[in-house]
């Protein structure tokens, strides 16, 4: 019997991807974001905050995933491709994904502080498709985990 | 006689150092936009636009001098640093900036069209002191030239 996953090309599976990348954040110290980026229902990158190993505030995981990805794909527009992050990407994410002209974005949990929807709410460009709230609860747990365990 | 620019620390003197960059991405088919990163009045930074080199969306003078500041000064914060640049910050750029705590933002040339303040006025980091128009007339000229060369 073939394992599920292989063609499993639903919002949930590719979210769950995206969550095993925001974990490995976590053991690295990172606030646990993830992302991974499809195309025709393959991810071609997968990417972790990493600001703190790169010692680079830019160093977000929507960035590096849509540097690799284009570098793999050798264009530098994504309009058929998918983001899936774990957390709503900040001004300044969206603002990559704006000049990217990123197909669809689905995001997990909402950030009522820094999420690009506080300052800009049209910050993306207007071909952008957009959904939220796949896999919520996880997407916001492992951030809480990692916060709490900052504070202890 | 000592070279006045040795001691040159005014703004129009980075700027300038901002548009050498912005000519170097017009020689190489870039859209001509550069930009200088100063601590202590040292230039600790230069990069001009590399979008097309790089084939990345992400590769804006403005996010690679970041890049390699913090990288040179081993911090991920900027607060003690002058970023110059050519032309008006874009949305992706401003919410980088934000990120690092820049001290102090001086451009040239305002975008009415990718302006970060076209869609998110407070997109700064709210400690990030703002100049504009230094050397407008030089940046805008830049920008123009490349445009009317690739028209025709």
């Amino acid at each position: 019997m073939k394992p599920d996953s292989i063609f499993d090309t639903t919002p949930e599976y590719f979210m769950r991807e995206a969550l095993k990348q925001a974990a490995k954040a976590f053991d690295e110290g990172e606030v646990p974001v993830g992302a991974v980026l499809v195309c025709n229902n393959k991810i071609i990158s997968r990417a972790y905050n990493q600001v703190e190993l790169l010692n680079d505030p830019t160093g977000h995981a929507e960035i590096l995933a849509i540097t690799a990805a284009c570098s793999h794909l050798g264009i530098k527009y994504l309009q058929d491709c998918t983001l899936y992050v774990t957390l709503e990407p900040c001004l300044m994410c969206a603002g990559a994904l704006y000049w990217s002209q990123l197909g669809t974005l689905v995001y997990g949990a909402s950030d009522p502080k820094r999420g690009y929807t506080q300052k800009a709410v049209n910050a993306l460009h207007p071909k952008t498709k957009i959904t939220s709230g796949v896999l919520k609860e996880k997407c916001e747990e492992i951030l809480k985990s990692f916060f709490s365990t900052l504070r202890n």
